[in-house]
């Protein structure tokens, strides 16, 4: 099989995988009512509609530490693949709820797919039903990646060290969503060391870190690679995030599936906006930024200004930075013999086929 | 050691294990910032205040059923207890976040701490950084209690056991919540039956079944016993919840932990209610049920309406049934040789000394 081909059956199966626990849930949950069913069948409709960019790396960079895998550890890497998955979705999920989302890839998400579906009771009271709903899901969907882990078909020890590894990424996810919270509402100062600091753990840490790491824990790799593969899922993580940030003030927003300005208008706190504040250009930004009724003209004005007072310029050479530390600690595991050039190869495509905004 | 002792000492040691998690996370999380570390010891806070009703519910039958067990299934016993504990906490935190809840056992709740912690912003945005906090809280909680299970010092057959009853635990106890909003939006026409099996869900499963289950299971009794308590905490925990119902209502206000007639004021759909609901009687209760502003004299007419249409004298006999159904069930497993009279006993002392309104 081709790499190309093994990489196709791979995703395939974790689709596969997938598919089959929503329909086992749906099934199961019949016996508690219609609604908890309907509930499922939204969940699953929605989790089933993702790039599967997290089990992708994994599965990637897992062949590439160990081309001559055989079906047990195939199978296995494919199982905690899908776990990331879940435990992505189930991040959302509570996230959407926490920024009062509705929308999310420009479809309803579950949140707003469940508020539109409940004819007969006030907008106020179908929010609540739609968000409760997604709380519930959420913990459902977090309780059984968790769940997952802690039933991986591997020895004892790797579960424990896959356990801790789950652990330590909840723990950074929600430490960064808590700072992320505290920045919209001022309750933190916004600067760009603490913006930076809480995109790696929002962020970086479950959609980077936890797939190269796990893929190293489950090739059987050393310690010493796996907390090189944490360093290098962070500073792509970073990079990714400020990518994204850059496409949603400077984007081409017919070509990425987001909203044009979106960031803007929600009064996000982003690295760009961070630099912009410790400029003098703030004076003149501020104003508008973060106004739920900001128009088209009102947001390129802002875009303008952020280009202006270097703020564009700052976040590019960060993302520099970022692949730079990348290339250098790839280089240097190589050298030591930590991983193989095809590894480091094969992560560096990796990153390189994520697209933002849409993953 | 006597019984009381013994009881005594594991109780002591439940909220030492408690005590020390919750320091080792308040410690792990400065490395976050300031307010993640707030987060975490307002959480301790909240979570070292309960009664222990579960664990201690799980170390009595667990004694029963297995007078002899020595220090390491005993401390194995203890450290599952500690999770449920958790898990409990875990639910009311996302509960009060669904049922917009500030306050519990007549004191602030962590949301109503939070909201309270935030001066120098806007009265909306302390309020949707608390009830984020929560949401995350609840997450890691709910992670650390299932992590809980799949790190439990047992044989790994009996680990996996473990975590298919948290599994199911999980899933009924969300459905119950679920159900249970869709009842207070009117999502679901509100009958006796439909109100009784979300109370099974959403409160007997992991308060009764969940610590009796695993007391069976740590104890290595037979399936069959399992499934026999698994019963039994059915009917102890919907008795548990009938009797919290009438107290609300028919009470003695000074006596238990809860805002007199708050059921009523926030128009919650018990049993008594749902039975009110098929009597005549309904046409005059239902104009000032629910009403934010209830005041006493209102909330005393409407506890004579439902007791002079019987719905207090059927709940009591609710409860009579779900006693009965426990004592035969109990004598037919001692009859079967499946649990002895002394573990029987002992769960019956143990649900006794249950009370409502303060757990």
């Amino acid at each position: 099989m081709t790499q190309t081909a093994l990489r196709q059956d791979l995703n395939t199966r974790v689709e596969e995988v997938l598919r089959e626990r929503f329909a086992l849930h749906c099934t199961t949950a019949e016996a508690y009512g219609p609604e908890f069913a309907a509930l499922w069948r939204a969940g699953a409709d929605h989790a089933l509609g993702g790039k599967l960019v997290r089990p992708r790396l994994l599965l990637d960079v897992h062949h590439a530490l160990d081309p001559d895998a055989g079906d047990g550890p195939i199978t296995a890497a494919v199982d905690i693949a899908t776990q990331i998955e879940l435990l992505h979705y189930a991040f959302l999920l509570h996230d959407d709820v926490i920024d009062g989302d509705l929308t999310r890839r420009q479809r309803p998400n579950l949140i707003g797919a469940l508020a539109a579906g409940t004819p007969g009771i006030s907008a106020q009271d179908s929010l609540h039903w739609a968000r409760s709903s997604a709380i519930l899901m959420g913990d459902l969907i977090l309780s059984a990646a968790v769940m997952g882990f802690a039933r991986a078909d591997v020895p004892h020890e790797t579960r424990l060290r896959l356990l801790e590894l789950v652990e330590q990424t909840i723990l950074e996810t929600v430490a960064g969503e808590h700072t992320d919270v505290a920045l919209s509402h001022g309750i933190i100062p916004s600067d760009v060391e603490t913006v930076l600091s809480m995109s790696v753990y929002k962020t970086a840490t479950y959609s980077f870190s936890l797939p190269l790491r796990a893929a190293a824990l489950l090739a059987g790799s050393s310690r010493s690679a796996e907390e090189t593969l944490q360093t290098v899922g962070r500073h792509l993580g970073l990079a990714y995030q400020l990518q994204d940030d850059l496409l949603c003030v400077f984007g081409d927003h017919r070509s990425h599936g987001k909203d044009a300005y979106s960031d803007l208008r929600e009064g996000k706190e982003t690295a760009i906006i961070a630099f912009a504040r410790s400029t003098s250009a703030w004076t003149r930004i501020d104003p508008r930024f973060g106004a739920p009724d900001l128009n088209l003209a009102d947001a390129e004005g802002i875009r303008d200004l952020l280009r202006e007072c270097g703020a564009e310029r700052f976040v590019v050479g960060l993302i520099g930075d970022q692949l730079d530390a990348v290339y250098a600690l790839l280089a240097e595991a190589e050298l030591a013999g930590e991983i193989t050039s095809d590894a480091a190869r094969s992560i560096l495509v990796s990153a390189s086929r994520l697209e933002g905004r849409q993953a």
